[in-house]
């Protein structure tokens, strides 16, 4: 804390607090729903239906540090940046020059920082590196995935398409009545988390289940919700079946769960299939943050029916990414939406 | 072809006929030429010459998904895009990422296509790739060259190529009384396919030559075109030389014909030499998609004399790609003209 | 020079004299000044403290051709051209696709020429590489870098940075009365060089200093400056210590100077430390191009210190790359700070 304000007396500029987002709790409810209403407001654009050239962010120069693989999240943001006239710079790819050169990370990511981006975007393997980097850097710090953390705009993006799915506006409480069933491998998974604490927020009820360790019961104790013994029981009445990834690499190893010997053995019965859609509330949707795994935690005809919501969600994702980044760089969701009214 | 009608109808957006750009059948000959005219009034700007900041693509944003390897047409769409203000936003650089974590390619794909793309440049060793990813996207497509198949842009460019070495306005029958000899590797030459096709359309007589089974009689025949027997053949009374590139591995190697066993037994049989050069019309110019391969297929006092048009295909090529962007984006080619005469 | 003017004129292009910048005497003293006058002006927009979306580079199109690793010169340009609209494009990444296909390093540059771009910055490990390519092609080139030779935006920044910390203009004789110090490994300086040259023609007083070859009594005796028996001679009085990185990698190996036989041994010979700030001017501040090795030619104190001006200079070099570029796409620096200013 105590070098970013050195670093921002240095260069002249007032501490801007609140546009970093490093965990959905950066995010007060009331932001939350502005946010999410400004990206509703974006949509139009994010989906490609014009008009385009509303460059309320031109000029904006936002670095990309990415230190895990990423397709639809990397793409995701370099999408909502352009269509707003900002432009990504990358770090990623050549992170091995300076360090070949004996320099530190920390010094690599200063010098950086002394180029006056308005905002970095951040994926990384270490929990909480986000927040860490928001105490180092003068730039703006978005979560786009920090270990076993929290992934904020995945949340976001989840939330919106919730909240489209059943025609409700994003206001406080918005999310009252609905019940929200996240199963699937938890323990990795900061989309879980941060899903869990941003629906709450929202009024929703979430309720967790996932193959033994996979869903640990610590994780629900901590967050105050309910962990269900299996998949039936946890979409049972639900109106919302968030889906996660399993990790193929794990299924067949060294375990002691029969569910997980084989991805058959696993959709058998950790799968979304056809029937179990009958166990979701009537007006019930799907969603995955992807990539999918065909056949294994979710089927064919689930995911391309006619109640997936998985590929609205990725729309969406450019949507709310487009609202994060203009308050990242200090612009006002108000502008974004007056331009785009013009 | 089902299932863009079913996204397009879940994304709202009408069906827009006639902006893919998979075989240069795509444009009738109307379309055809108002392209290449379009293009030829872009010129300026293609050749950088100014005015600069006519931005009639500002705020579109273009997938690229390359899976060959490719410097000049990777470039030249990228120019062009950025002269327009179209952002481009590649995928082929991390193609792994997601087929590593289990997805499938077809999903990678409508993921990226939720985003919101105005179009997809696509490069892929598959015949007729082009045509089936427009029947599974919603964003228009571009073919920048599919298998043995096409490579229409490269093929636009050449016409305009010509067009202008000869004087002639971009109409109907433009080429009549024009010879073009296309030679070389003929089998595995998209290039050629896509150019015997267009300059045809346009008018111009072709014939085709090339050495053994790399200048596929069937070829020649399926196209109603003639196959002369060797190069001079070809080259008599030519306007247009086309030369296309052999790839040096094939030299060589083991091949039955003697005028492949090495690189000066190709350039005597099947280069193109200063001397000639004399068989040509005495208008005749000398055309060449690149790389070129100096000493094989031609000689450097051809590639660098006053009748060689080599590099101005590449400017041409720019041209002819800003307003193949411009079509794809649903931007009239009338805008960009008047955007640019401002 | 012949090729140049060819190609100019095959383009239709008048030659466009005094806009290439491949050594620091590629300006004349008045043009330095105008040019780091300009990059003051345009200071806060390289801050990211706003007005953004002064694009006066709008639609302009800079080819990026960089055959060695670097990260802050890189992402500086990038920023820099992003800042004013421009857009980089590489070449580099895929310098092996052409190659592989038989064309010459030469005729893949000129086909990227023909595409129009307005620049290219060029970081190459051959010496003098900059200005042979400036008569290969039409764009203009900026040198980012080449060997042992020069690297005149880095010497820019650094002018700049010294003529801020003594509040001094961009005047001709700006630096009369400073006394430079560039300290380090000067063999392989083409940070070095170039300083030495900028900073003299301002009316710097410039002496060097190194561990024994590389610090070659040649180059100070071609460039008539002194050269410090020892570090604590040639900081003493010094207005600016600018200090060079050794490569870690030449310490410890076969060599004879026990100075170099290890981190520390060249940290007590040749590196700044806190004592030895004392022998400075009392205004005195300290450089540093990075990437710094902390411990090794700088204490972790001193580069952290109030006198380090270390990651100023990387702010100052966006802004000074910024007014590089708007120099080489033929826009006048007064146009960019009219915008500026509105």
């Amino acid at each position: 804390m105590e070098t970013r304000v050195a670093l921002e007396r240095e260069a002249g500029l007032e501490r801007r607090p609140g546009r970093d987002l490093c965990e959905v709790g950066d995010l007060d409810l009331a932001e939350t729903c502005a946010l999410l209403a400004a990206a509703r407001g974006l949509l139009p654009l994010a989906a490609g239906e014009g008009p385009r050239g509303v460059l309320a962010l031109r000029g904006a120069v936002i670095l990309r540090i990415f230190a895990e693989p990423s397709t639809r999240t990397r793409v995701s943001f370099e999408v909502a940046a352009a269509r707003l006239g900002a432009q990504l710079i990358d770090f990623s790819a050549d992170a091995a020059s300076s360090a070949a050169k004996g320099e530190t990370e920390l010094d690599a990511l200063r010098n950086l920082d002394a180029m006056g981006f308005d905002a970095a975007i951040v994926r990384d393997r270490r929990d909480g590196h986000a927040r860490w980097l928001s105490g180092q850097l003068r730039a703006r710090i978005i979560n786009a995935g920090d270990g076993v953390n929290e992934h904020p705009t995945q949340a976001l993006l989840d939330a919106l398409t919730i909240l489209e799915a059943f025609g409700r506006d994003a206001v406080p409480g918005a999310m009252r009545g609905l019940r929200v069933a996240i199963c699937g491998d938890l323990r990795h998974g900061r989309v879980g988390r941060s899903n869990l604490r941003l629906l709450r927020a929202l009024g929703a009820e979430v309720v967790l289940a996932g193959p033994g360790e996979l869903a640990p019961a610590a994780l629900a104790a901590a967050e105050g919700v309910d962990l269900a013994p299996d998949l039936d029981s946890a979409l049972r009445g639900a109106h919302v079946a968030m889906m996660l990834r399993i990790q193929r690499e794990r299924l067949g190893a060294e375990v002691s769960l029969p569910e997980l010997a084989s991805e058959a053995a696993y959709h058998a019965a950790w799968g979304l299939t056809s029937a179990r859609m009958g166990l979701l509330d009537p007006a019930g949707v799907v969603l995955h943050p992807g990539p999918m795994n065909r056949g294994v935690e979710i089927s064919d005809a689930v995911a391309d029916g006619p109640r997936s919501r998985i590929f609205r969600q990725v729309t969406l994702g450019v949507a709310v990414r487009m609202a994060v980044l203009a308050r990242a760089c200090g612009v006002s969701l108000e502008t974004c939406l007056k331009e785009l009214s013009q």
